[in-house]
C-alpha cells in the first residue's frame, strides 16, 4: 500500500546513492534464471524452499532466491575481463518458500553491493562500512553488527580432514545454533579429541570487545594454523574500521555461520534491538566466481534486507520521507472551464508542484471538502468570471482563506509561501 | 549491464517523479500473484503466454503479465472504501513467454498508472497529457499518438446482437490488422449488411487531422447510437487536451483496438518514428474492477513501456544521464596508510562525493594508470610523510597535474573546482 511503498522506495532510493557515493554500478539481473544456476551454491535450506518450475520452453527455471549466483555468474562470464576491482549494485525483488511471519515474507527485497577482485582487508572493511553509512543514512540507530569469521572453523575442520560437504553440514547447523549436533558430526567425521574441545570452546567466546575476543580465539585456536590466520585477517578488517573513524558497534562471535554455503571469511550481520532478525547479511565469498567457470576472483558482498530495514524504522519511529510539501487542487467551476483547469494544472507541475484536477465532474463545494479529506495545501478554482480578467481563484486550504489572484502570479504566489 | 541499467533506472525514476506531480500514489503489487488473477481478463493471447506453475503449496500461481488486474484487485479488494478519484502507479518487471525479439523481452518493465472512479473525459486527457509529458522529459522527440476508441466497434456489434466472446474475438483479430477475418465473423454471426459495410469503412478511417476524422466517422456510423457517443467523447477528450494548451500529435484511426479484453472506450499507443512498436499502450476500462466483486469503477489508465522508451531513447540518441560529475579515488602510499585512507574515503563522501578507495593493495603508479582508465577526475594520494603535517596529495587526473594540500581543505579543493 501507499505508505509502505514508499518507505520501501526511499530504502531502494538511499541504497542507490550510496552505490553511487562508494562508486557500485548497477546491474540488473533476470528474476527467472536457470534453476541449476541458482541452485549451484545456495545450500540446502534455500533450495529446498525455491520456486521452481519448467518454462513454457521445458527448462528447468525458478526466480531468483539471492543475488549472489546470478552477478558471480555475470562476473565468470561477460564481465570476466573487466579490470579489477569492480564494484557491483543490485536491487530488487527475491523468492523464498518460507513461512511467512514478521519479517519474513515469500517476496521480499535485497540492496545487494559485491566487490570482486579483492582478497586484502580493505575490502572487507568497506562492505561493513557501506552497511553501517546505509543504516545511519536512514535514520537507524542502537545498531550492531554480529561478526565471525568462516575461516575460523573451516581452518579447524579441514585440518582435521572434514571434507567441504562435512563442513558446509556443520556450517548450516551453526547458522541453526544446534551446537550439540555439530559436535557430533564432528565426531563421527573421526575429528579429534583437541578438536572437539576446541570447537566446544570457540562456541562459547563472544563480546563486544573485538580485540578482546580475537585474542582469547587466537589462545583456544592456537593448534590450528588457518584458524589462526582467520584470527588475524579479523584483526586487521577491525583495525581498518576503527581506525578509519567510523565507529563499529560489534559483537563478535566466533561461532556464528552463516547457511550459505559459499562464504570462506569473514561473515555479519547487523540488529536492532527488539527485533530478533538480522537486517542485512555479508561476508566474504573468494571460492564462488570460479564455480561459474572462470578464474578464481575474491569478493567480498553484503545483501541488505529493505523489507526488515522498513520494519526497524518503523520500529525505531524514524518518520516517513515527505515526498512533496505543497499539493494544489485544481477545481473547474463548470463544463466550459475544463480546458482551462487542465492547462493551469501543466503550468504548475511544470514548476514542480504536485497538482490534481479535478476529474469527477462535482461542484465546487464537494471538491474542496474532498481536498480538506486529501490534505491538499491549496486549491485553485477556475472559472468564467475571473478568467475574463485573467484571475482565478487561490484557496488556502489550511487556513480557509481564499482570493483572487493573476494567472501570470499564481506559481510564485503557491511556491513563495512558507508552507 | 552498467550502462543500460542506468538508462532503465532513470526512466523509472522521472515516472515516479511525474507520478507525485500528477497526484499517482505508489502500490507495490506481487510478481507471483493467483493464475485465476492474472487470467481473468488478459486476453487468450496474454493467457497462452504466461509463466504458470504450482508453487510448493500446491497453488496455482503466475508471473504477473500486466499490472491492470493485481490494481483492479487492489481496487476492488483492500481499497473498495477509499473515496474516489484514486491514482495509482506501479513500476516493476513484467513476464511473457513471448518469442523474444528487438524492443519485446519475456521480462520487461512497465511503469503503469490508473486513475480510478471518473468516467469523464478529463480523466482520459491526463492520461494522455501524463503519457505526452514522460516521453517529454525523457528527451524524445517527433512521437505520435495512434489513437482510437474501443465504443465505436463495441457501440456498433452490440447494437448487431453480437455477444461479448464474439465482440473480443473481433477486437483481438484487429489488433493484428487481420480485417478480412473480422468481417467473416460478423457475417457468421448474423450481423446487417449495412453493419459489414460500416465497418468495412470504419476500418479505412484514419488520419491526423482528430476533428476531420472524428467528423467522418459520425457520419458512417450514423446508425448507431453508442458508436457516435463514442466518437463525440473522443471529440471532448480532444477538446480538452488541445485547448488545454498541450498539442498532441495524433493519427487517429477508427479501427484501432487493442489486444487486453477488458477495454471499453478511448485507447491509444505513442510511436516514434523508426521503431515499429509502441512505447506505450492506454485506454479507459471502466468494467474490469466489478469483475474483482466490487461495484463498477470507472478506470482508465496507461502501461509505460520502460525498455521499449530506453531502446528509443537510444535510437534518438538521447544523451544519458550522468549520475556523479566529480569521481575520486584515494590511494595509499603503503599499509599503514590504509586506515587514514579509508577515513578520508568518509569525509569525501559525507560531502557527496563519490569515492573509491583502492583495496588492491596496488602500488600508486599501477593505482594510478587504472584510475585514469576508468576517467576518475581526482586521485587522492595518502601518505605518511605528507600526514605528519595534516596533508595529502591531490591529483587532478585530467591536467595530470598534482599537489599537496591540508587534509582540512580537501573536500573544498575537490567540489570547488570548476571540473
Amino acid at each position: 500500500m501507499p505508505r509502505d511503498a514508499e518507505r520501501m522506495r526511499h530504502v531502494e532510493q538511499v541504497s542507490r546513492e550510496l552505490a553511487q557515493l562508494y562508486g557500485y554500478e548497477e546491474v540488473i539481473t533476470p528474476v527467472v534464471e536457470s534453476y541449476d544456476l541458482l541452485a549451484a551454491k545456495a545450500g540446502e535450506e534455500i533450495r529446498e524452499r525455491m520456486y521452481a518450475f519448467k518454462d513454457l520452453g521445458g527448462r528447468k527455471v525458478a526466480l531468483r532466491p539471492e543475488f549472489t549466483a546470478s552477478v558471480a555468474r555475470l562476473m565468470a562470464t561477460k564481465m570476466r575481463n573487466e579490470p579489477k576491482p569492480m564494484r557491483l549494485f543490485s536491487v530488487g525483488s527475491l523468492y523464498r518458500y518460507d513461512e511467512p511471519q514478521y519479517g519474513r515474507f515469500r517476496e521480499f527485497w535485497q540492496a545487494n553491493y559485491e566487490l570482486f577482485g579483492s582478497d586484502k582487508p580493505e575490502a572487507d572493511a568497506e562492505i561493513l562500512m557501506l552497511t553501517n553509512d546505509l543504516l545511519m543514512k536512514l535514520g537507524l540507530h542502537n545498531w550492531r553488527f554480529k561478526i565471525g569469521h568462516m575461516g575460523i572453523l573451516r581452518g579447524i575442520l579441514s585440518q582435521e580432514g572434514l571434507d567441504e560437504g562435512q563442513q558446509n553440514l556443520i556450517m548450516q547447523l551453526l547458522d541453526k545454533k544446534r551446537w550439540e549436533e555439530t559436535l557430533t558430526i564432528a565426531r563421527s567425521a573421526d575429528a579429534s579429541q583437541n578438536c572437539l574441545t576446541t570447537l566446544k570452546k570457540v562456541f562459547e567466546i563472544k563480546g563486544k570487545d573485538a580485540y578482546r575476543v580475537l585474542k582469547k580465539v587466537e589462545e583456544s585456536v592456537r593448534d590450528y594454523e588457518k584458524a589462526i590466520e582467520a584470527v588475524e585477517n579479523l584483526r586487521e578488517i577491525f583495525e581498518l574500521t576503527g581506525e578509519g573513524g567510523v565507529k563499529l558497534e560489534v559483537i563478535v562471535e566466533a561461532g556464528f555461520a552463516r547457511g550459505l554455503e559459499y562464504y570462506t571469511g569473514m561473515v555479519f550481520e547487523p540488529y536492532v534491538p527488539k527485533i530478533e532478525m538480522a537486517l542485512s547479511g555479508g561476508g566474504r565469498y573468494d571460492k564462488l566466481i570460479e564455480l561459474f567457470g572462470g578464474e578464481p576472483i575474491p569478493a567480498v558482498g553484503v545483501a541488505q534486507g529493505v523489507d526488515r530495514i522498513v520494519l526497524a524504522m518503523k520500529k525505531q519511529k524514524v518518520p516517513p520521507k515527505i515526498a512533496k510539501e505543497k499539493r494544489v487542487v485544481v477545481i473547474p467551476v463548470n463544463k466550459e472551464s475544463r480546458a482551462k483547469a487542465i492547462e493551469l494544472s501543466s503550468t504548475l507541475r511544470n514548476a514542480e508542484l504536485s497538482v490534481e484536477v479535478e476529474v469527477m465532474g462535482r461542484t465546487v463545494s464537494n471538491a474542496l471538502s474532498d481536498a480538506d479529506r486529501r490534505t491538499a495545501t491549496y486549491a485553485v478554482i477556475v472559472g468564467p468570471e475571473e478568467l475574463k480578467e485573467e484571475k482565478v481563484v487561490l484557496r488556502d486550504m489550511k487556513k480557509r482563506e481564499q482570493r483572487v489572484v493573476k494567472l501570470k502570479d499564481l506559481c510564485e504566489e503557491i511556491l513563495g509561501s512558507s508552507r
